[in-house]
């Protein structure tokens, strides 16, 4: 039973044979290949997007750093939610790329961020001020760090009150997937419709091997983000391997498909988490959950082969994070619960 | 009437007389002159501390910049308080000089933080888990950026506290000898006994032209901080117009001199504010005060040429900043309160 | 016929059949699984090295820019020829991951520096002058960018001199199996016997997808590399599936036989030239050569479906590199060889 | 007889007198008072050019760094020739600034790169080619690092190809006033009406304390140079003094005066030492000279107390530096012959 995060499960077989039949012959190195072009057309296709930039790289992180960067200047504040994977979990691999960045948190709940507290929070970075760090890009996160999923209409409003302010929008949707499957929206509505610049679209979490797609919907800098990339040793030789994944990714609609899968069985567990003696510390939208419970309940999970990360957050508490990815089973869930009740 | 700053004041005329009798001749550059080792020799015994590194920079953010810098790895977390120079005021200064580091924040009273308070924040550093920042310096203000002035015990505690995560800990002296003014204490005291690591010492905002004094206690990265200084383009070539600045704010305790004649018209307008009806909104203990009055009271001053920083934090009523320095009158005092009464 | 790069042919199939048995259930992510370890086993088994720090990274430019930052100071010098892959093409991915260190210039033939050059050329670097930049790694490619291999003996020799200044050695080895191959040595003589200090270990050059091995003979720094690599969002989430290339490349000498191959094919294209009117530039050792032609070579190579690079250097003569890789036939090198003599 | 650089001279009286001037009660901080408002319109009239932007910062480096930094991306590659400070005694400040760049070098002869040189090592620079680093500005020194000074019209032709290639051009005018002297030109046809986009224009080494105007003739980057003056921590608070000394320098002609005075020493020298047993290395057409002379001539200096470098370049065979500045005298010249000739 492993729900310690959708990175640890395996590569979806659809995507193993794309790459087996990716590899027949020479190609053209760096991205220069029919592959690639394909790739970066049908995430066009997806998006709704037919002038966006479109590259490749291999780890979510990437995708931040190298469109934060592009985004941001230097002596930019970077606004993101104070559980930000950008700010909690990578190392300050931001601010190495936008050399040397602030990122200036916004409180949230459930990882989201209000309209609200981001105006609030701008108003104290103060733009024009030479002494003070200026007004750079807005990070969200979808679906967030602690398993919420914004809606539109949030979404929305957070680009307003970006826009009111001049700062561009991008999201971290290395969950993307899992929230349009949450949603039922398109990948148009929950990015440049609601008012989304730039997005990381994650495909690592969610059955592929290393991919994500960093988009820029105004492809004015996009020669600046190649030269981003290469400097940051990110452009991949054999692309086509990369591109490979993306494309079966995006064919006949994988993509939704395995993050529908986690969706579900994430909605399954959540649900039998309270009858099952447990909490759900904040709400879980799609296949992320947050869990409280109490030491019994850790212990007799921690007797089983249930793989999940959790620490003790007071006397005999227990803060736990659970994910589910598309190969998880039913069986998966139905096992774990049952170890939970004891 | 000026209290915008104590940077808006004059130079002191010893210091005056120190730059004209520097002037004389030739002298070997970069620091290799005899002034400079009288100087460096000066603040090594003001601060009892033979074998300490001391370098010279022109500004507060050079060797605020300069020290944590040394002190802190690129992929460090610098603690701080919420409201600290090197975080609000110095336009990522501390972020590019350290290479990408992330300053991480403290919640804070009158511009101090507590030692329990940094010790809850530190253990969200979570140390050896290389997907986070690690534990990197702490770093506070002493005269604090409110006006407050820490105890000893209160910079012991917090040394206390980083040594227990083997943090090394910076001192951001903008206003040092005001502090030391105020608690009748010593230079040792006040640093190193108290187990502060590094000292931003400085001199500009007490009546000296443009000079401050970075200081490590253990001498061992002495060469790393000159090269930091040189590539940061902070070694000036007339070195020795620095250094006897320095001297002369060090000989017959001419810097103590400034700092308590500050502190003295600066508590004598403290004291007078709450009867002429404005109301301190921290504790102020030196020279620099918070304060806050209504809309009658700030159009009656803007009348006046008194120079302040003030805005409207809610409706008809304001906040403002006032700040006394060596050449501070007690006219100037009692004409701004007599303005402010109205 | 594909002569244009190593990197654009296909991956050794028997790296394809260990990617797919890695694809079986779940695995600890960011390289705590077996096959990691299992991997990282075995690069210290080939290398005769049990304590080496070994990390894993997708592409040479992270391998070699991750190792020259964790052995370079941002204010040093980093030594290397002026044909060199960390120079010429890599964007100032060295600049940016060792915060701004310089690269200084060391003339070649072949590619290859000697070790009397690098002594004259290093004493340029005025150690201990804080005006200038310092001494901080030297670093050479093994096979050359010109298609050179550096003797034992001219490694050691290398090696001996950078020593003499407390210099460390880092080889750029993205061809390292080439080299190996060509000089019948053991990896060990070709790198910590001869007195090199860092290795990237290359495996996307000769039939890997994407892998590179970064590996310090001091494992000493092995955190600060994993800190730095994740900063640089090189750290893979299902880092199994590189591991898994490496494993295979090592297993049964896949990489000696691959490489081999591949200087077999090339040493093939290299006798036939000259009786075909080229001239080789410089001397071929392995798998890579640099060649020059008139118009009518050229022109006639163009109508066939050959890949290379060439560009006119002087009027009608042309400079070509032509490469070779494990999946080259030798009915490939006879078509060419027949083009080119029309 | 102190002939080490002319950055170990007094402060002209001047210059001192306007200090003690500008002592007088209060002024706004940063930049934000009267004197900084005169000395940055005498700029302007000095170079003709009433829109250009103008920045006070206290050292050469800085002014080169931000400069630099400010016309290139950290992706570029800055050209500049073999012996410019930029290159050599900057601890790599200007890559440190730039986030990264690369210094490219174009060969020298007596400091100066020719036109047609530049144009060969630009071609080098892949413009366009993701792999390699980008054409950024080209860097000239006047007067050269080796003591000659460039023609109006070498000037242009190099301006010419630089344009030629989009790339801006950055002139280290470290000693401006001593080129202006030596041509009898103005400072607009040494600078933006030859086609330079950028001037550092010193102060420092010719009778200042520590000041240099960073000067770009189009002022479109006026706030981001701002932005990265704070950021390195280069903007003072009390700037009046920089701004005192640079008006009080270009008033009546001050700043030609002394350059005027300081190459008529030079020259005399120059000229007297040929007779005197030693060996102009490099044409002399200011105030700095590289000489040659055997080991007999160094002995006799050295036991006087006369200031130079000078290194053993070969067998009994010395290399040395003279640079006069406004304050040497005909007696100090004389006395140096004299102790030459032996």
């Amino acid at each position: 039973m492993f729900f310690a995060s959708d990175n640890t499960g395996p590569v979806h077989p659809k995507v193993m044979e794309a790459l087996a039949a990716a590899n027949t012959g020479y190609a053209s190195p760096y991205g220069n290949d029919d592959l690639t072009a394909e790739a970066v057309t049908k995430v066009r296709e997806v998006f709704e997007a037919p002038d966006a930039m479109v590259h490749f790289v291999p780890t979510g992180t990437a995708a931040n750093a190298l469109l934060l960067a592009t985004l941001a200047k230097p002596w930019d504040a970077i606004l993101c939610s104070d559980v930000a994977h950008v700010h909690v979990d990578e190392c300050n691999a931001p601010e190495f790329f936008a050399g040397g960045a602030k990122l200036v948190l916004v409180p949230s709940s459930g990882g989201k961020i209000t309209a609200t507290d981001l105006h609030e929070r701008t108003r104290s970075v103060a733009q024009g001020d030479v002494h003070c760090p200026q007004r750079g890009p807005v990070s969200i996160t979808q679906v967030t760090e602690r398993g919420g999923v914004y809606t539109l209409d949030e979404i929305g409003a957070i680009c307003d009150v970006a826009k009111s302010h001049n700062m561009p929008v991008h999201l971290d949707g290395a969950r993307f997937a899992n929230a349009v499957a949450a949603l039922g929206c398109t990948p148009a509505e929950m990015s440049w419709k609601a008012g989304v610049d730039a997005v990381s679209f994650g495909g690592t979490k969610n059955g592929l091997m290393a991919v994500e797609a960093a988009i820029l919907f105004d492809p004015d800098k996009s020669f600046e983000f190649e030269l981003r990339r290469k400097r940051a040793a990110h452009l991949f030789s054999k692309l086509r391997y990369l591109s490979a994944q993306m494309l079966a990714y995006l064919t006949d609609d994988l993509w939704l498909e395995m993050a529908s899968e986690a969706n579900r069985t994430g909605q399954k567990l959540a649900k039998a988490l309270p009858d099952a003696g447990a909490r759900l510390a904040d709400p879980a939208d799609a296949s992320l959950m947050y869990v409280e419970w109490d030491r019994q309940a850790e212990e007799r999970l921690r007797k089983t082969d249930a793989q999940f990360s959790s620490s003790e957050i007071e006397h005999d508490r227990f803060l736990a994070r659970l994910v589910t990815n598309w190969a998880t089973t039913d069986d998966d869930v139905e096992s774990f619960i049952t170890a939970l009740k004891g």
